[in-house]
């Protein structure tokens, strides 16, 4: 039989349970900061991306498609988009600060791969008001949070930082489709290496702007204040960047943290602080999450321009961050019950598992009375069932169900209506 | 600013939070009855509907079209063929009974109406394993437990039951076009009127076929065992119904349950037993639910015929019914903290509020020390914030945090260390 659409997974009973763990952590710690929880549709009209989304994704990856009213519509490849049309439509009766998180699935036209599927699971966690320190201090503390909620340590993973602007002001260079072209090599360097880095750099651009990149990509946290005196950025932008780590560090996440020149991320939309989580484990050498400061998005789907940032958590890097550390290990326990039927008694069991179960307890019956009861002791052990249930034309006499406890072998007989506390 | 695309919802927080309730009792009494969860992609090939699922579906409703490489895919809309796919892909290992639920959005390109849109949610639970009695009324005794546990009465609502073979058997016409439109015909019987009903069906069928169809609408479950004995039906196929009828009668379902031979689902793969839950509201005179068994399906698929049964409880129709009766009504509890930052004291208030969160307080900051606290008070109680927390330069020279119950008024200054302790 096929398995599933290529890129895509089937999520059976073990997958969907480590999967509901793995969110279950990111709604508490996203809830603990006051985050609430929306939700949008798959579909989204095109033109929703064009101009917004990254080139690559809108032009290679998305899912687009005529529908059969003529709509050119996509399977969405990302929140922040909706996020801000939905934002936007309502922004004079939400209240602000708007702290809003997702978690929701996507799909991109993408060759699978290790940390890459085409559909995918994303925490998105947006904090829309004033874009103060605190604020992106708050967003970059909140993604600290969430890993650090799984066990993850300092040694696990780096939260990468920089600023949009800072490379444009420091490179000063004016031809958007260059700068374009370093970006994305910037974005490579790590794959790549920086033999290659250099080689490529050189191919697009001259000597004098060779040098001034690498330069930048030198700039430390400690020279943000010099160069801003200087001139060689915007004395703002380093001040900010300089508060958004004191207040980290405040909190004690100095150690997670650390300012990159060298990151950028491939959103059109981000107008400031950008940041990554890299993976440092020497085999999943790669982004697990991204995010930015996008303060231009809700002007331009709105009447009101709101500051924003957010961040994007995908499931299929952060399970693999999480596997690969054994964290978040799998864990089955035993639980509920097994009620064998009889044929001369199924109705009374029946009654009694259904009085079980409005009092809380799991109970799964067998359905086949002509079954041996050693092959149903097995079926209910497979299925981590704690306590096996039967009640036979005997116990029916003597009205008791009889117990028995998988993990020691114990057996007594209860009455029914001292079963549910017997049970729990 | 535009809304979402036709037929489809945003999600805002107050419609999530109903959402989350909602579901939050479909898991919970799915897995009292030790149903475990599953998931699958958004996309499957076309051909996995093609032949099984309504030819209605496939050929009207379906969000189809063509990937980048060429590949004829669906947006799902149903989970049946799916869940078939996935289950006999593993059946050698799987163990029986097996009892699976999920929770997914699905599309299908339907005139936008009330209980109707293009993407919609639904529960979908199936059993597979034994055929036996026990097993349908366990489905049908799930499915009552999930409305009666929103607070459902039996006067809300009717779990209508049949089985796909008595019109068969019972009718005996053997032009399947005809048999096909009568089903249509009985479909839609409820929607348009006994007269309207009798004068489409005078179209398709001769008097001798309308005089059948008409006697064979009006049997009740008393009569199955007689028309058994006579040969008019399958005995079996009567004996089995009235065996799943007694079972539900056995744990007091007796009265939510109604035998009705004029149901008719959609679904080419159904072979035994057929329902619905009809909402008995005048206003929403709809099927809400539907299911059935379908033991061939599995068999199609892989190389072991496994009979199976299962409904589809989709979110939008089960919310219409919950909300024009008033139930799982909107609650908002005031939760948590508010935080108001000062410029002199942010980055201790922020320390504290980091703490607090680790201790289990969801602490919510504001992160703009300009704006007057008289507005950031306001905030805090639009947000349904319990207390608000303040740290200026006084405070923090006592060593304390002050505390503004926003319920009684009453405020406090604590010491940060017995704060988690006090907003408890």
């Amino acid at each position: 039989m096929a398995g599933p659409y290529v890129g895509t997974r089937d999520f059976y009973p073990e997958e969907m349970n480590f999967r509901n763990r793995m969110f279950g952590v990111l709604r508490r710690v996203c809830e603990s900061y006051g985050y609430v929880e929306y939700s949008a549709p798959l579909l989204e009209p095109i033109s929703l991306y064009e101009s917004k989304s990254s080139e690559e994704i809108v032009n290679d990856q998305v899912y687009r498609f005529i529908d059969r009213g003529e709509r050119e519509v996509a399977i969405r490849p990302e929140m922040t988009p909706t996020l801000a049309r939905m934002v936007s439509s309502r922004i004079m009766e939400l209240v602000r600060p708007v702290r809003w998180y997702s978690i929701a699935n996507f799909m991109r036209y993408e060759r699978p791969g290790k940390g890459r599927l085409r559909e995918f699971f994303q925490l998105n966690a947006d904090l829309m008001g004033p874009a103060t320190p605190a604020a992106d201090a708050e967003i970059l503390s909140l993604l600290v949070d969430i890993l650090t909620a799984f066990g993850a340590k300092s040694s696990d993973f780096k939260l990468r930082l920089s600023d949009r602007r800072l490379f444009d002001s420091y490179v000063k260079h004016s031809d958007k489709e260059v700068s374009r072209g370093i970006g994305r090599l910037l974005d490579k360097r790590e794959k790549i290496g920086d033999t290659a880095f250099a080689e490529e750099l050189a191919k697009i651009a001259d000597a004098d702007l060779v040098k001034r990149v690498n330069s930048f990509l030198t700039i430390k946290a400690s020279d943000l204040s010099e160069l801003g005196k200087n001139g060689a950025i915007d004395p703002a932008v380093g001040d900010h960047l300089n508060q958004v780590i004191e207040i980290l560090a405040a909190q004690g996440k100095a150690e997670f943290v650390e300012f990159d020149p060298g990151i950028v991320r491939g959103f059109d939309y981000y107008t400031g602080l950008i940041f990554e989580v890299q993976d440092t484990h020497p085999e999943n050498r790669r982004a697990i999450c991204g995010g930015g400061r996008y303060d231009r998005l809700l002007g331009q789907m709105g009447k009101q321009e709101v500051p924003a940032i957010g961040f994007g958590l995908g499931d299929v890097t952060l399970e693999q961050f999480l596997t690969t550390r054994g964290l978040l290990a799998t864990v089955v326990d035993k639980v509920g019950c097994f009620f064998i039927l009889f044929p001369e008694t199924r109705d009374t069991s029946l009654k009694i598992a259904s009085d079980l179960r409005r009092a809380g307890i799991l109970v799964e019956t067998s359905l086949d009375t002509s079954v041996k009861i050693g092959k149903q002791m097995e079926a209910a052990d497979k299925k981590n069932r704690k306590f096996v249930l039967m009640q036979g034309g005997d116990e029916l006499a003597r009205g008791v169900v009889r117990v028995k406890n998988l993990l020691t072998g114990e057996q007594v007989d209860v009455k029914p209506q001292d079963l549910a506390e017997k049970l729990r």
